[in-house]
């Protein structure tokens, strides 16, 4: 079994933007008691969304399920207020659990948080405790940055934080790290505040003794870690110059890598550098980058290509296609278990 | 020859320091009227600070001029104010040429800019001039980020910045990316801002025909490009999404990458999927990275060590090593010249 651990749903129907226009034009002129009502999304609507995106590069790639969370570059925490996160965040949420529900073989779900610029991390714990024990859900996205690329609140370590994850430990799920949109020109979405949000992540966690105060918090940073395991040697130096642990102790046991890394020598490199454990299979698909490679033919996010080029052997390939996956999101083996059944 | 392009004074006489925190002190206090006196720092004091430090790990190392400039993390552009940026950048400037004239053979100097958070990049064009012409500088820092991690001001391809390019043209000198110190705390300097501003500073390019406007405008990006070779695949997809020209025609004639990236893999990868064209050789020593490595017991940032292992050829090595940094900064020739002559 292949499970792609970072899927969004990039493809919903157009009622579901055309839902957040008109809720945050409301917000604007009308402070949100004028608040559209929520988008009806037919079923068929979300079956044609699906068959020819996700499901059929699924069956194109020879993967089986994605572990799916609402558009990332849409969650806009930066955007409206904290009820106007909630009312778009649960919205986004139900809808993943339909995709879940229509296709419990292919899809597993993961929520996004209903944060909000300046709001306490502890308002989101009731919406991932509905999405995990009422919807099924298997784990979150985690925002580092609520403020859209200005980053003006407190590093994921600071005890603000804290009510959060005392939540994710008892529901025993894990975060993905991941920031939405950037309302700031210096830093373009995709290409900068994504990658810099891991490597941002990644160096709190390291200065930091938060896997002391949650020794089974777990974290997803995607993006293959941004520029962490390019820099592997800077990290293991720094954290020796800092007096910290080494990297494997401080934090191996709780913070894991996707391999989105659209080409060979970076996942070659991923693989080279970080513990077999730690890295999780995933391809983004779709969305940051959408094109075919000219030089190979293939879509740039076919990572399991990639990956299929390293020469694993059978045991190596189960635990990063799967085995890493079961393990950081527990609640996935109970979802498999209904979807077969 | 072996050229480190990248080297700050980071061992500078303590009086440096002093005299900065009487600065800052005087201008909180006094709104700059009380500026101390510009500190006195003896030839011999120079000397000392540099023997068992740059110039032995030069002589270990086996490399032989460093393209050396002020302190990166204490250029401090967020701190005082525009007077006080002029005047702290002038001294550091200053002690740079020193070092220069006192070690002709061993350093070649690139100068800080008197940014200030909120201030014309234009304004720094007379200081650059002065540095160049009058002190045999070949080469400016530029930071992408004056406010020190909040990410206030325009990017680098907005047309603020064009007199200063103007200006580095007009020299013919080019200029490393180079952040410094961060006041935000998500942002650990070394750890994150760093490797952030250098995958920021490449989309930046990415995104926009700056270099239409200037076609031999020359930047160094340095930390090995940030996260942006190890991202290589997701930029070549970016830029194919964007409807961008391939990466090699729209900004490898004008972007170059430094080799500080501590430890093997991440060097193999750097040159795996760059030009060796834009490859130069540096090292940050000292810098980011203190120790050694247990591993080797070698130091992290012996970066010649990782570039010795990969087997290039004796014309290959002399490029990296030489031939890149002469092409990407000329007036280092004619300097070489009078450090013989």
């Amino acid at each position: 079994m292949i499970i792609d651990c970072h899927g969004h749903y990039t493809t919903a129907p157009a009622e579901l933007q055309s839902f957040r226009d008109a809720q945050l034009a409301a917000w604007k002129h009308a402070g949100g008691d004028a608040a559209p009502a929520a988008p009806r999304i037919s079923d068929d609507a979300i079956r044609d969304s699906l068959e020819n995106a996700q499901l059929r590069l699924q069956r194109e790639r020879g993967t089986d399920l994605t572990i799916f969370s609402p558009r990332a570059s849409a969650m806009g925490h930066h955007l409206g207020d904290e009820a106007v996160s909630l009312a778009w965040t649960r919205i986004c949420n139900d809808l993943i659990h339909r995709v879940c529900r229509l296709y419990p073989q292919n899809f597993a779900g993961v929520c996004q948080l209903p944060q909000s610029t300046g709001v306490a991390p502890a308002n989101s714990a009731a919406e991932l405790e509905r999405c995990v024990r009422e919807l099924g859900f298997i784990g979150c996205n985690l925002n580092p940055d609520p403020s859209g690329g200005l980053w003006n609140s407190a590093p994921l370590t600071d005890r603000h934080w804290y009510p959060l994850y005392e939540k994710l430990v008892e529901l025993d799920v894990p975060a993905m790290v991941h920031v939405s949109a950037s309302c700031n020109p210096n830093f373009h979405a995709t290409g900068a505040h994504y990658l810099n949000a891991d490597t941002t992540a990644f160096m709190q966690f390291l200065t930091s003794d938060l896997f002391k105060d949650f020794p089974s918090l777990r974290f997803i940073i995607p993006h293959g870690g941004g520029a962490v395991p390019f820099h592997w040697g800077r990290y293991r130096g720094l954290a020796q110059d800092l007096k910290r642990p080494p990297l494997e102790e401080l934090l191996l046991n709780n913070v894991y890598f996707d391999t989105c890394v659209y080409h060979l020598p970076g996942i070659e490199l991923l693989f080279k550098v970080l513990p077999l454990d730690n890295i999780l299979f995933g391809s983004e698909m779709v969305g940051a980058v959408r094109g075919i490679d000219p030089r190979t033919g293939h879509y740039y996010d076919d990572t399991k290509r990639y990956v299929d080029a390293l020469g694993l052997s059978e045991a190596q390939r189960a635990q990063v296609y799967s085995g890493n996956a079961r393990r950081v999101y527990p609640r996935l083996a109970s979802l498999l278990r209904q979807a077969d059944g």
